[in-house]
């Protein structure tokens, strides 16, 4: 028999998810999940590519930001702002995630959703991750392209809840993860609709609408999905509740944790990573029954190159 | 041959999405659009059932305003609650959709989606059209429902882009229009994520999230859907925008009004049916490209029984 998840070593995570995807489409067995509730979420950045030191919109956001304070210097009295545009990443580093997000948003303000497509596009084909010197783009996790494409061989639905950018996360979603753009929930800006010569388009707007962390995510699975998911995959306090509320459902359930543990390929970081935090979730990991997954010790491979 | 559409007259319309749908599947043909961009998009009241004299919705917050009221009296001083309560159809017939739908959406507040849910499920079970005198369960029209068959079997993606609540449109989309929740895109009230003993489960709130009417269909097709659909089914002014969008995309498109001008087998309305009036529309269906289905003409059965 192939082995599905060739770059998860032999252990107890692999043989719990394998275990889980076997009985849970078993037709007629007792943990039989019928197909069309075998939804699955998982969070994008750190736990299906790279997001330390930080995550790649941020880095995004650094190339954009100049120009937008050339037009709104006021925007320079936010700490984020004044960061990215100081290049000053230990402070990003040290804010809480929607006080870097949030002006990362806004240098998207005033494109439409085809420019900023177009842009990002254009940006993630040669952008490079400063610490791993190499693209962006190159930054997924093969173990998890793996699962991604075994569970939906099985006939898994796969979502993508992230605290990202719903657009920025989608330019990137069908290539590296095989996610289509109707599969990405995320953060996002309110938008406004143009009737001009071009014909009608959507213009971003500087103003969040919704900020898809903690429990904006569970509210938002509710809204886009409106099922309650069987299996989540997370690696931060921010998806916590995304998996508790998975967990929560009657029935067959599964949910885990990718702990950065791995400072030889990747890099080591859990608690004190004010960006993306891992401290509730792994404190209390055991008690609700969430798995841990060692970066370390489950994947023989992190990258595909 | 079988007629994939038998309860649609031979004619114009029928013939124009017997070859909409024939050439714009056709590999290697000049209007082949790639399965991932096969999306459709059809309003529901007026459009896959019946919505006159009030919207379907409407009907059951009928049934549930006056527990709503002994709550909070304040209520009673918005005009279609006191309608509402009064049973006075003709003045809630003549208010503005956004005035009438935001006191229906407030009588669910307080509810888990769960508890909405089961509500919603129960009250459909038994209640009935008062003029047509039926069950509303029984008012889908049977055309649509082939088309939608009709669109699904040749690699189309259907989904519902609807004014009424999302949660309750749900309740009925699986059964009425073979559409799961996952592809009904609708109104929304706020939520709210509690962590009580029987797990985590979500409370809507008496706040309106997204009035999912004119411009803000197209801003959620963008915001859930992220792709410009290449088929919109409508029929209102309230459907405009959204059909506006999808005809001023590239390559092939196509875009359809219901007339309701059928008042033996159903109702006839347009321009002074407030809730849901059909006038901007129907004025500049010719100039912007858009077919009108007549249902008297185009139709010959309009319901299955």
């Amino acid at each position: 028999m192939t082995d599905a998840l060739p770059s998860w070593n032999d252990g107890a995570a692999k043989s719990a998810i394998l275990d889980f995807v076997a009985r849970t489409t078993r037709e007629g067995g007792p943990d039989f999940i019928p197909p069309e509730q075998r939804i699955v979420v998982f969070d994008n950045d750190g736990t299906l590519w790279c997001e330390f030191p930080l995550q790649v919109q941020v880095f995004f956001a650094l190339a954009e930001v100049k120009r937008l304070a050339q037009q709104d210097p006021s925007l320079l009295t936010k700490p984020a702002f004044k960061a990215m545009i100081d290049g000053d990443l230990k402070t990003l580093m040290s804010l809480p995630k929607k006080e870097v997000f949030e002006p990362a948003f806004a240098t998207h303000a005033g494109m439409t959703v085809e420019e900023f497509h177009a842009n990002a596009t254009r940006w993630l084909r040669h952008a490079e991750h400063p610490k791993l010197q190499r693209p962006f783009l190159h930054n997924a996790y093969v173990p998890q392209r793996e699962l991604l494409d075994l569970l939906r061989a099985q006939g898994y639905k796969t979502y993508i809840v992230t605290g990202g950018g719903v657009e920025f996360v989608r330019v990137v979603a069908e290539t590296l993860y095989g996610i289509p753009p109707e599969q990405v929930v995320g953060s996002s800006t309110k938008m406004k609709l143009e009737d001009g010569e071009g014909g009608m388009v959507l213009r971003k707007l500087p103003e969040l609408g919704s900020f898809d962390d903690r429990e904006e995510k569970v509210v938002n699975i509710a809204l886009h999905i409106g099922r309650r998911p069987v299996f989540a995959f997370g690696n931060s306090d921010g998806d916590l509740a995304m998996i508790r509320y998975t967990l929560a459902g009657d029935g067959p359930r599964m949910a885990w944790y990718l702990h950065h543990d791995d400072a030889a390929r990747e890099f080591a970081y859990d608690r004190d990573f004010k960006l993306s935090a891992l401290r509730e979730g792994l404190d209390r990991a055991a008690e609700l029954g969430i798995g841990v997954v060692s970066m370390k010790k489950d994947w023989n491979r992190v990258f595909a190159d």
